[in-house]
């Protein structure tokens, strides 16, 4: 680093010292009143979370956001600065009251009181239900392995019966379940896995049944714009408020079908997971050295490690779950190792022509995605960048 | 949505209306306020910048960005203020303050006036470091296919030249230029291998060489901490004033031997968009509804397909010079289909336990990284999540 006491080559002899020290004072005199305006802003969204807890309002607005980030960019260009700079800045405050918000506001229950069973509700994702649910006022009762034999009075009188098993077994659990419940009971099941499920809570249970499937795991803390996906079984309108709570705590339902569900979670899950699983062990095989790869590596390299190394971290029966559900997802490995196998032989052959004609076909059908795919990558490799 | 105007299920009875509107005007004025403030600190901070030009000063100054960022945490600590929070905002106020000097002072030259002769200078890097030479004030030559008739004019008392050719000419093209060159002038290339262009270099050049690998492509706007990596040929002292200049831009500099460099670019690289590619051509030739898709995936599956997506927007030939370089590569597919090969078989099978033991296997073997990874992921996830 350049030593500031030693003469520059050229240009005023004086030192730059003292006008640095007072401009820096100037900048954390400015970075003090940012935060301090922060903190009032903050006191200021408590005062409307109030406003709209009294008054039953909901917490996001999303016009009143756009319209927020219009005017902030509008003065941002007027001031010489850049209008995506200012944007990215309120982009993250508003997340963060949102975040606050939902953590007061929606965390309240649509039906508070109701009596909710969580069939295997000592795993994971069976206790993160459990807790959101008790936070909103439900009566959480939890039925896991040993406690069959109390299955008559937990299940007695309640409202909502959520099946959060692995998913090999979650149609012998609804069939096993489904006599103890009251004909009104909501039976639920949260698996990766939609057709089976939803046929074995229809055939067990006469009442109201839906099939949910939480895109997230329950390292999540906030519930924010998280993805459920829905599945309708039967008597939809009473499932509703099941419904409606998880969009009160902050979650998006995207509606489908139980089989196209499944055809798409079958690349969307067990595909790549299969690939990122087998690209772990090849890494681990050769003893690649991780951290130096690292050090050599573009940012999207480090994204793409992370994505394999996220998946070590997490927990491999949940993963065999998913990779080994059914026949046609092992029928759609195959046919994935064999269009590899055809590929590896275009590179045998050295035949670089052919490599690029179907990358070109490839490119074409992916059409404006790839483009889209490119500004998504390359806004979160900047983030990746500017943080680590 | 709820309709402001009905009464409320319960508390009180008045319209929560105008205190609402009043608190948002509270918060609009506090908005106002930060971008008054955001465009005061810029405006310092372009002083800054003024007296660091006139005084030769570097850029960036790590640790008082540090403690910035510790004094904003400290004062939103005692605020009530999450810390985490304001270090995200001020980390991207830095970032933008950064780019933006890089972008004023960062585009000097360490030998303004020194030539540089680019081959291969029409191609997109070539044309990208061409502008950054020539930004910099360097005296800068282009030789592309049709040139070879003027190389000896072209040549003529140049100090830096720099390779830009598709890697499969690279060692030719080396052989070609050098008898042309000063024996003073630096030698250098830019393709993703190093061993074959580094030898070849030096066999044909007697003064000074060294091989470089940008890690990122053409679109990049700005270099601010992208790497290079950096393999020394020969006359290291000579070279220096080249990395010099990719480090003013803002490059972080990464030195290798070509050997490793190699090997880990096998798997970087070649491996990864070999999958890649293939897993693109699979979505392609089973009609994936792309959009569809999305809607229903969590925000890691729309980053993985982002990843593909953006492979797929980039130029076939760049990978198709990488995916085709060496034999050792196409064995290293080889390998890598094998070990999905067995996977399968273990698939087919029905053999969880036996995946649940590798899967722990290859777990212990990342070690602290997959919890790394599972934080920077989420991080990125978080992003994601929040700004589409």
């Amino acid at each position: 680093m350049t030593n500031p006491t030693q003469a520059p080559g050229s240009g005023t002899p004086a030192s730059p010292k003292p006008s640095l020290d007072h401009l820096r004072t100037q900048i954390d005199s400015i970075d003090q009143q940012l935060v301090d305006l922060l903190a009032q802003r903050r006191r200021v969204v408590q005062q409307v979370i109030d406003v709209k807890h009294q008054h039953d309002l909901p917490t996001f607005h999303p016009a009143r956001e756009e319209n927020l980030i219009s005017a902030r960019r509008a003065q941002a260009a007027q001031a010489g600065l850049d209008p995506d700079y200012v944007e990215d800045l309120f982009r993250t405050m508003l997340r963060h009251s949102r975040v606050g918000q939902l953590n007061t506001l929606g965390r309240r229950g649509v039906r508070p009181g109701a009596k909710v069973l969580i069939v295997g509700g000592l795993g994971n994702m069976g206790r993160f239900l459990a807790s959101w649910f008790r936070q909103s006022d439900y009566d959480v009762r939890i039925l896991d392995c040993d406690d069959w034999p109390q299955v008559q009075s937990l299940a007695s009188g309640i409202d909502l019966c959520i099946l959060a098993v692995p998913i090999d077994i979650t149609p012998a659990v609804a069939a096993q379940i489904a006599p103890h419940l009251p004909p009104a009971c909501v039976l639920a099941d949260i698996t990766s896995l939609k057709l089976k499920p939803l046929e074995a809570m229809l055939k067990a249970h006469a009442g109201p049944v839906v099939g949910l499937h939480p895109l997230f795991g329950p390292a999540t803390t906030t519930m924010d714009k998280q993805i459920v996906v829905v599945s309708p079984g039967r008597q939809v309108e009473q499932c509703q408020w099941v419904l409606d709570q998880f969009t009160l705590w902050g979650n998006v339902l995207v509606e489908t079908g139980a089989a196209e569900h499944d055809q798409i979670m079958s690349i969307v899950q067990s595909l790549r997971h299969f690939a990122t699983f087998t690209f772990g062990q090849f890494l681990c095989s050769r003893w690649v050295p991780i951290l130096r790869t690292l050090e050599l590596s573009s940012p999207i390299y480090r994204l793409e490690l992370a994505m394999v190394g996220r998946l070590f971290a997490q927990n491999p029966e949940m993963y065999a779950e998913i990779i080994f559900a059914t026949p046609e997802r092992q029928a759609l490995l195959k046919d994935f190792i064999e269009s590899l196998q055809q590929n590896l032989s275009l590179v045998e052959r050295g035949d670089k022509a052919e490599f690029v004609t179907r990358f070109r076909k490839v490119a074409e059908w992916f059409g404006p995605f790839g483009e889209q795919a490119m500004r998504e990558s390359t806004f979160l490799v900047e983030k990746l960048v500017h943080r680590f």
